[in-house]
């Protein structure tokens, strides 16, 4: 394995960057949804947390039935086995990070994994 | 454990996500370095896989001694032993999320994780 990889992502309705950057501890992807969208699906997750962040615009997520108002700068873990979907807004497209990595992989992480 | 956290984000030098929402499987930075600025130490890690996205600005990185140049929209996977600075331009400052991950932690994701 190279020891870095780098990419620019640009506009798009979903970028995967697992395989683009070789990641061996989680799957991101860069995802867009036009006002009013929505990912046209309920999902939910055998082993991993999911972390959404979001980049621009406003929207909201349902999870387990509740509503989640959801804005630019908000950050938001979910338990592997809640039911999630995630809409856009009437009037605003919503971009947002989701990042894939399993429930309780990590060890050490900052002062107690680092090398200084 | 809750089945979600949520927070909001908003300007500082470094905002630590750990503790905040819970995670298990990451920890997740989003730091600031104003023009001219960089992290004042090189590291590396024991274990963990590190993933950048640079939010907005200009910078770079020296991995291993190799110049990255960085931009707003780029996305940069680090392995463990790669010894890292990072640095905001000269004229720019720069803003960018670090995800630490185990290195190899992550099994199924997206299709053979999920739950539709």
């Amino acid at each position: 394995m190279e020891k870095f990889n780098k990419i620019s992502v640009g506009e798009g309705a979903r970028s995967e960057l697992h395989d683009l950057l070789s990641l061996t501890g989680a799957e991101i992807s860069i995802n867009a949804l036009p006002a009013g969208a929505s990912v046209p699906f309920v999902h939910s997750h055998k082993q991993n947390e999911e972390i959404y962040a979001v980049l621009s615009g406003e929207g909201y997520a349902v999870i387990d039935g509740e509503n989640v108002v959801l804005k630019a700068g908000d950050w938001l873990r979910i338990s592997p086995s809640a039911k999630r979907q995630f809409f856009a807004s009437e009037k605003t497209a919503i971009k947002y990070i989701c990042i894939q990595v399993k429930a309780n992989s990590l060890e050490g992480y900052t002062m107690t994994d680092a090398i200084v």
